[in-house]
């Protein structure tokens, strides 16, 4: 019996079969050195948002740091019957030496935008391209789904509690690190604390209060034992006829006198909005203004945006399946893609494009940077500018910015302040990065929040950030572009 | 930096921390000890199918045979102030004592069904709930879509493709798991053929051809390395007017002249329909007839389904993210119900029902049993019938079967078998199960099939199969909705 639970997991090979494939063919055809530079981007976020949250550095970080072909790894290669002797050497004593540039996990994040580039010989930069999407694109796309769910919720704390539905155990693990980035306070999954940090919480299931004769002695003996942390679920039977009258009870009889205030009731089930108005005008009769109410069930920001618009009386929400897997957009669908092969006479890395039908999949070319422009005098994000890599911005005089196809579109950013927002992680094949806390990563976020304009934010028909290219990249890809457009004559 | 990949990992607390609240408090109030009975079954099924595969019975074995909490869970557990120290005594001596019974994995299974049923001492059997339901629901979710995507390819090999877009590593690498359980051939991971023996395939991506001066080039220097496995991706840039073209010559210059016939072509963008059709035309006219079509992109049972109808010369399938993440209807909603409790006097197992305003959600009471009825003129599965734990079905008479809520929809089944589905996994604690090969799972999957109608497999709007109560366990749970039904009134 051998599954990838309780053993060391070793990644290395959750690489896609092509990788190695091609990494041999580097090898056997004498190019393995060739250097070139990849992107990691993606084309639109999920839920038709217009900006997501970047998250999964520290995980791209630790496989990199890890990255080691062990023997049997190497046997295993070997037994498929297709890979040299001299390749499999090459990956015993693999090492690891590309320059890694990404924008710090928090970084609100708009499609096109390189959030990792990788420099490096083909036959390494290459192969991490599986780890690499699988590891972003799945933190990337909890961490925006927990933000859109966390600004429906208007200020009320919400809660991850999707691990049973979860795809997988990293789906709950890191899952529940990229819903805490995205800002939720803490999670139902108590690995998650132990790992991650991100705090654990929890009450009880319908089961506790099935075990006992009665609904009312459940909730007392529930309360004996936690008197100071007594919050009851009040849905077992009936919300309204049972539920609450019972916990008001309990908490007059048991809490009150042993000088502890409740901490509140859940309501999993029913319809939310009339349960929750009904259930605060009962604890507000019974001198329980202060208790809170949560509501957890098949909660995601459409419905809890719905709920408080029909004056729901909500203070927290414990969200599950729909989070946990992101439910109404699962996939977040970033690439991995070559933009510049070096010439090995002129020493320049020569940008290359991958040109498609479909406009949209057409890549931006070269080897980029990416900047911010910040509003000097209110301090929003005004735009993004891709740039060539070595390109800098002069913020010190007016910028004019351009749409990139509809290239009339077009104006002057003045009084602003231009930040990169690539950071290099790699130098060499060495970490130079100095990782953040994970509390760091969530203020991040709350902090580059408030830098957007609320337009860009709503959760339904947002407005588009713009994200521009620079005149010298625009320049570079409008000549590849034309160079292969002969083909579609 | 702790991150849960490259480290021996023990799942022991990825549990819900209120399943830690509530045994604490068993513990304290003096009924840990209190026998109990959980069903995890599900309601529906995702994509509105009418039936299911189960799948993740290894991994909760696993899981259940490595629970142990270590000093290090110990003092995690202790750092949240809420733990008396008895209970954390008793979880680092914790010794697993239950009784299993499930349904083998590759078991075709219908809503309402109990896949793993566990019996044992509450504060035990409540501590497994977040691990069975995340398992369960993951793999069998990933195994039943992909069983609808090989159904849709009519006997085309489908290979799974979707680590990239996984949600985390246990994502991709038990997805591809279960996908080749529900029938895929094989995956594009390579970690998932080293760990579970699921066949890892791959040849080549985009940046391959990017990578040289001209595709013919990429294509050439590509089969002189696998002369004998060549399968060339055939759209970078024009697929009729350079891909195939480029495709043909290098077949004929280097496939063919060193004794081998090419693997074929993959097509991976634009109308896949079309391309497919004037490919197979150039191919067959260069005389390649024997070489295959594979497509790729963006596929699940709908657009495969679509592009067949549409007359698509197409050999095999990639398909990715829409099967690694189960895209149309990513969560499965299985649930882990407490459904008897031993009375201490009689020694007895009371049934226990969770009422709810919901009709599908009220639960099956009582410690149960599963039959299925084959008929033994024609080997078909008829109906499943749930029972209470004892009762046997006399399958050399005839069986009446009813709806349990339309009562008067009665049927007499007649020559038939009844097979037991649920077997014993555990002993109090002791496994006495012997694991099934993946590769028997895959076969019980495919004779399974076999046994139902077409209708009720059909993609769209299935036959919904019958599964009733036997009469006794429908009158248990007819008296408990009588006695708890006054709350309705």
């Amino acid at each position: 019996m051998k599954i990838d639970i309780h053993e060391k997991n070793n990644y290395t090979l959750l690489c896609d079969f092509y990788e190695f494939a091609m990494s041999n063919g580097f090898f056997k055809a004498g190019f393995k050195d060739k250097v070139v530079v990849f992107d990691m981007f993606f084309r639109s976020v999920p839920d038709n948002a217009s900006y997501a949250i970047s998250a999964g550095l520290e995980q791209v970080i630790e496989y990199l740091e890890s990255l080691k072909f062990e023997e049997c790894d190497i046997d295993f290669l070997r037994s498929k019957g297709i890979f040299d002797e001299a390749y499999l050497d090459y990956l015993r004593d693999f090492k690891f030496e590309c320059d890694v540039w990404a924008v710090p996990e928090g970084t609100i994040v708009f499609p096109q935008e390189p959030l990792i580039v990788v420099r490096g010989p083909i036959i390494q930069a290459q192969l991490l391209e599986t780890m690499v999407l699988l590891t972003m694109n799945h933190q990337s796309m909890i961490a925006t789904k927990a933000n859109r769910i966390v600004s429906a919720a208007k200020g009320r704390p919400v809660v991850e509690f999707g691990s049973r539905r979860a795809q997988g155990y990293s789906g709950a693990n890191l899952g529940a690190r990229a819903a805490y980035i995205g800002g939720c306070v803490g999670t139902a999954n108590t690995l998650a604390e132990k790992i991650y940090g991100v705090p654990a919480l929890g009450t009880m299931a319908h089961s506790w209060v099935q075990l006992f004769d009665t609904e009312y002695e459940a909730f007392k003996t529930y309360a004996d034992v936690y008197p100071d942390n007594c919050l009851l679920l009040v849905d077992t039977y009936d919300v309204l006829k049972e539920g609450i009258p019972n916990a008001i009870k309990v908490f007059n009889e048991v809490v009150v006198p042993r000088g502890f205030r409740p901490k509140g009731i859940r309501i999993d089930s029913g319809d939310i909005a009339y349960l929750s108005k009904k259930a605060r005008k009962m604890l507000d009769d019974a001198g329980f203004e202060d208790v809170g109410i949560m509501a957890s069930n098949s909660l995601d920001e459409f419905t809890i945006q719905n709920i408080l618009l029909q004056g729901a009386k909500l203070d927290s929400f414990g969200v599950g399946e729909r989070l946990i897997t992101s439910k109404s957009s699962p996939v977040f669908g970033g690439v991995y893609k070559l933009t510049a092969i070096k010439n090995n006479e002129t020493d320049e890395l020569v940008p290359t494009i991958k040109i498609s039908e479909n406009v949209a999949k057409i890549t931006n070319p070269g080897f980029k940077n990416l900047y911010r422009l910040y509003s000097n005098s209110n301090g929003k994000a005004l735009a993004d500018v891709i740039t060539l890599h070595d390109e800098k911005i002069d913020d010190s005089k007016d910028y004019e910015i351009f749409h990139p196809i509809y290239t009339w579109k077009r104006r002057d950013i003045y009084d602003f302040t231009a930040k990169p927002l690539l950071v290099q992680i790699y130098d060499k094949g060495n970490l130079i990065y100095k990782l953040p806390t994970l509390e760091e990563i969530r203020s991040k976020v709350k902090q580059e929040l408030g830098t957007l304009w609320e337009e860009v934010k709503r959760l339904d028909n947002p407005q588009e950030y713009i994200v521009d290219l620079s005149y010298d990249l625009w320049k570079v890809k409008d000549e590849l572009l034309d160079k292969h457009g002969k083909n579609y004559k």
